[in-house]
């Protein structure tokens, strides 16, 4: 995967967002879905497998081979991802393709993490 | 709260462990109930009153002011997250402190986010 250049912020000393000061009760009921849909197993390796696939968007057909699963249970777990807004999806002819949805991972990535440093 | 140094780990490229390559299902079932137990808005708000109370932990009297909700129903969150391993605590006399795990944090957050840069 070719390499790009990073979105970096300025580090605030040792603290994640999270850390930073209290989160409120708009911003919490706004987050607790995402990680609702990222608390399953599934699901996170269906995004994993989508996230890392050759050019970023993965069509359906390469992702039911990986799981004992049937195609409407899968289905049914890339919906839950596409309705909290992690992934997009798109019908191209016979296929649906699924692509991450990277600024939203950032943020959650950036809830739970120090700050990242401004080289 | 003190200025300290972050633990920071050479980037690599422009991806996220999730989507350097697809995370296997035993990794998957390890994360998926710590983002389960992230995924509720209380629970949220209660990791975060802990990661940014002074010193870096709270007592349990500090934590139900918070929220118009019983302190039974309090307890069952925190318990929540403490059986996830997202956070520790101890009985000192009368209270119960809570404080972060800093390291399964920052694993989820490494997990969801873009490597991050050692200067």
């Amino acid at each position: 995967m070719s390499k790009q250049l990073l979105p970096l912020v300025e580090a605030e000393g040792c603290c994640a967002p999270l850390a930073a000061e209290p989160i409120g009760a708009d911003e919490a009921a706004e987050l607790a879905p995402l990680f609702k849909a990222l608390g399953d197993p599934v699901r996170l390796r269906l995004l994993s497998l989508i996230a890392s696939h050759e050019g970023g968007e993965a069509c359906v057909c390469d992702l039911t081979g990986a799981f004992d699963l049937t195609a409407p249970t899968i289905s049914h777990h890339l919906k839950v991802l596409r309705q909290a807004g992690l992934i997009g999806s798109e019908r191209r002819g016979t296929w649906v393709y699924y692509w991450i949805n990277p600024p939203l991972l950032e943020r959650l990535s950036s809830l739970l993490g120090p700050a990242r440093v401004l080289r």
